[in-house]
């Protein structure tokens, strides 16, 4: 061993303890005669003297380090004259006998510091120098960390970890797959799996009750920021189980997380609230409960002043923004603009200030007087010096969304979204079914072996499609702080049910045969009722971590065009793979 | 839930609690007007029985159920009549009041029992039915749990668990790469990694100390038999470490996975044994040490007696199989073909009997008297009763291997290589470098980043080729029972030594810039010391099950073709997805 110590652990009670660090150089200063550096290494920093009297040569030395050389140092451990409380070392100092050289550094393209002075294109080339950052540092122990206890917990309930396969094959449904050509069987390819679901329903049919895995998932999208073509999964199944059982056993996974990776005691039992409920409020499936400023229908106080917009307008709804009735023109001819972005689709926003003095100031005054702003702003439940926001439409869902996005957006501007703040809960009571006006069918809002409630099962073999799309899902997902960490439902496991379903969704026998025979062939060999969920392991890390980012909690990650720029791939490859492969590439056209 | 218990645990002590129980119906039978059924699930089997005197609902239902049906039924632990002391339920039957059929089952194609009557394809395509039988489910559960202990010993330690990318880049070293063509860049490829070896030495740059992970690797190789084209590996690297660190760090992992998964308690320290010696005395780089029949050499004993095949030789060595002097001429002529076949590779096998009244019987008798072959027996070390099997030549390396291979045939024949004795030990001390006669050429044994033994240092910058012969790596296998179930080495961290290595392979400048410039770029920057191993966890998992076939150990392996049967993969892919990649086809030639 190169070391005694690690550069995070002496303290003032190893005084006069003799030690061997190792480590990299973080900085040299010289002062008065002698020379002090800052030696690193993944646990912390601890500062080495060499006093101006030390032998020559080891000066000369101590001098000679430029920034990154790896050294190994023999000294004493000292009390400081000038103590650093921010730092847990800070109290002691090595006066250093001995220095050895054990790697040089050529200078690097960025300071290696919290905040590097590197841009991110130039940190992603040498992500091997970003990681040495102490935020990536501290990310990917979370992430060690957080896989840890999962796994730890999951284990004492009695789930095992299965590994499932990565060459798989290529399935018609879904996203996108990666495909792998096989040398072996020319002509044909493997798939890289999207998810594992095929195969935890396998083992579900297998008899393996408890299953999970923490496994990576690839998806060829198109990638959107912080999408990743490769991602982590926390993936598991049950069975024998019913939806209240799925969810009480990974709430206590997350109450677990929560408690031992950052102390923090969430509500038991968690919250929860149906689909319907988080649009209605929220104007979103995945609703931030931080703060509140929900949606309130205003459809019958807002209509018949002779205003087209909204008596023409099936729905109208409004949130209330609290202080930002002294918001400017110019401040709302911004959020108007803001609004009627692409991303967000509105056509236009009508607000109405309440005063703190009781009076109303709105876009809509020609239509309303003070009396009908009133009506309106008892409706909205608003309160003196909010700043009322409203939209209207025909279709009730957008309208809601378009609310749901100016509603974080003006919660963000307002300070409420702290991310050290943290507010989960279970979205539940999904509609099993989408329906799609454009090609006039239903589509399975999870997938299509997602079980209807059973309580539902009137309405799912009826052929009215209001009865239909009131069937709801016994699926769930675990949001938090406005993302969804994860999701999963109860599977059908009733071949009668699961026949229903493909009749609802307009497939075919033949098309049901084609893109799942495979799977309705090993349920006809008794299927256990089953359920589970999955939770995106990346996203769990970079909210426990307070960061928006999912890159910063993946030791590797790809940019947005899908390519690692540190080893520069995807490449091209040699002729004699592709003769291997009996591929192709097309010549540009 | 649809369970109370499950079908493993009720006990003598749970008489009279009432329970409802899940699972699949193992067998049913009638007797005198009963019904006994066993019901299974992951945990066991417990009997349920319904009276002759239940209600008749209840008794047809029991008569109705069918291999694989799965129910839930309630009812009363009561005492067996007759007990079965083989199974830990066996003292307790469940007096059964309701039976709830939950799925029925189409018969099995094979039955499900810990000896099933159905061949290895019809297991392979219904993998999820194989699955079911107790030996899959013991195979899967230890793979767990030794997954399971492994990260628990190596978080303890310190070590982080990073993920490393599995869509990287084609390397021109090593095996055959699998690709993944990439739509976003089209014309380029990713490659799924062989191993993160890159990636692991990069995270050491890094400074993230003790690294481990429990990671999928890819290798697009002619499959031999219990090869898999995706396989398991728990990877490691330390920095700041020597070779005597990384051996303690994972022996003392080993320790604990044999305590903790086998209860089985191996020696500490671990032997230890030189290449040299593995080879002199075993015949191969992974010995199997559970038993002795160690090579001997004999060759100034054995010449001089006018006999060419022997005089001619530059190397003669024998082994002793003990009790084996009474072996018939037809079975020391079957062992001699044994040894021609391909796979020995044997010109011929020369015998001496030590019979047990202290002569001799031969094959060279016409050459070598009985004092000879008394000197040649005590060379061998033999005693009463052995057959002593000589093999000769002029590669010393290619015989001792050639009479490895017989030992480890004649051990296996004599019943000494039984599954559940365990003898690990370390090999150590490999050669550097290979000289390859054809090229005339070094190759590096292990791969050119394994670091020289510092003491060796003379001798590698030493032109001789028998100098260069002489050097040892810092390289290590961890051997079990003849496998070698891990290896790894210190890699090289020094530029100059690294200069070095690729000069004494012959690996020019520009050549290693395009072979390895990244990882070399990625070492200017300060690479602190560093060393690392990997074991196959899969193999590790079999060997600690008792089993040669590491196919039971992988939920869904694939077969000799690389083919999963089960979902029949590779597979043709659809016209758009080769349009989207930009790629085609070669029709057949």
């Amino acid at each position: 061993m190169y070391r005694t110590h690690t550069c995070g652990e002496l303290r003032i009670q190893d005084k006069g303890r003799k030690v061997t660090l190792a480590g990299w150089v973080q900085k040299s200063r010289r002062l008065g005669g002698m020379t002090f550096i800052d030696l690193r290494d993944r646990y912390g920093i601890t500062q080495l003297v060499v006093e101006a009297d030390a032998p020559a040569l080891l000066v000369e030395t101590a001098t000679s380090l430029g920034r990154e050389f790896v050294i190994q140092i023999e000294g004493e451990v000292v009390e400081r004259q000038s103590k650093n409380p921010k730092m847990p070392t800070g109290d002691i100092e090595i006066k250093t006998d001995k220095i050895n050289i054990l790697n040089k550094s050529i200078t690097p393209p960025f300071t290696i510091e919290d905040e590097s002075d590197g841009g991110e294109d130039i940190r992603a080339k040498y992500r091997y120098l970003d990681l040495r950052r102490g935020p990536l540092k501290k990310a990917l122990t979370l992430r060690h960390k957080v896989a840890h206890e999962v796994r730890n917990y999951l284990d004492a309930k009695g789930f095992l970890e299965i590994e499932t396969p990565y060459l798989i094959k290529s399935t018609p449904e879904g996203a996108r797959d990666f495909v792998v050509p096989s040398r072996m069987n020319p002509g044909q390819f493997y798939a890289l799996p999207q998810s594992p679901q095929t195969f935890k329903q396998l083992l579900m049919v297998a008899g393996y009750d408890r299953y999970f895995q923490i496994v990576r998932c690839f998806r060829d999208e198109d990638l959107r920021a912080d999408r990743q073509p490769e991602f982590t999964q926390i993936d598991c199944e049950m069975s024998f189980v019913e939806q209240e059982d799925v969810l009480n056993t990974f709430e206590g996974m997350m109450r677990t997380l929560f408690k031992n990776v950052l102390d923090v005691d969430i509500p038991n039992p968690l919250p929860r609230m149906s689909w319907y409920d988080a649009m209605d409020r929220y104007g979103s499936d995945k609703p931030d409960v931080r703060f509140g400023m929900t949606i309130h229908e205003i459809t019958s106080a807002a209509k018949g002043k002779g205003f087209g917009v909204l008596d023409g307008a099936a729905y109208i709804g409004a949130i209330c923004v609290p202080g930002a009735a002294e918001y400017t023109r110019k401040q709302i001819d911004e959020l108007t603009e803001w609004v009627k972005r692409p991303q967000v689709g509105a056509k236009g926003l009508i607000y109405i200030k309440v005063n703190e003095d009781g009076t109303y100031k709105s876009s809509i005054d020609k239509f309303y007087g003070p009396e009908d702003l009133e009506k309106i702003a008892s409706a909205a439940e608003a309160s003196k010096g909010d700043l009322i926001l409203i939209m209207s439409g025909d279709n009730i869902r957008k309208v809601q969304t378009m609310l749901g996005v100016l509603r974080i957006e003006m919660g963000g501007r307002l300070g409420l979204r702290d991310p050290k703040v943290f507010a989960p809960l279970w979205i539940v009571d999904f509609p099993l079914l989408e329906w799609d006006d454009e090609t006039q069918r239903f589509y399975a809002m999870h997938h299509p072996f997602t079980a209807p409630k059973p309580e539902h099962e009137k309405w799912f073999y009826s052929n009215k499609k209001e009865d239909l799309e009131r069937v709801c899902a016994n699926a769930y997902d675990f949001v938090l702080n406005g993302t969804e960490l994860g999701g999963g439902s109860i599977r059908i496991h009733n071949a009668d049910v699961q026949k229903r379903m493909f009749e609802v969704l307009g497939i075919g026998a033949e098309e049901a045969e084609y893109k799942f025979g495979f799977i309705i062939n090993a349920f006809k060999f008794g299927a256990p009722p089953h359920g589970g969920l999955a939770f995106g392991f990346d996203r769990v890390c970079s909210l426990f971590g307070g960061s928006d980012s999912i890159r910063d909690y993946i030791a590797f990650p790809k940019n947005n065009q899908g390519r690692d720029v540190m080893i520069d791939s995807p490449s091209q490859i040699d002729r004699e793979q592709l003769d291997e492969l009996r591929i192709d590439i097309r010549a540009d056209e």
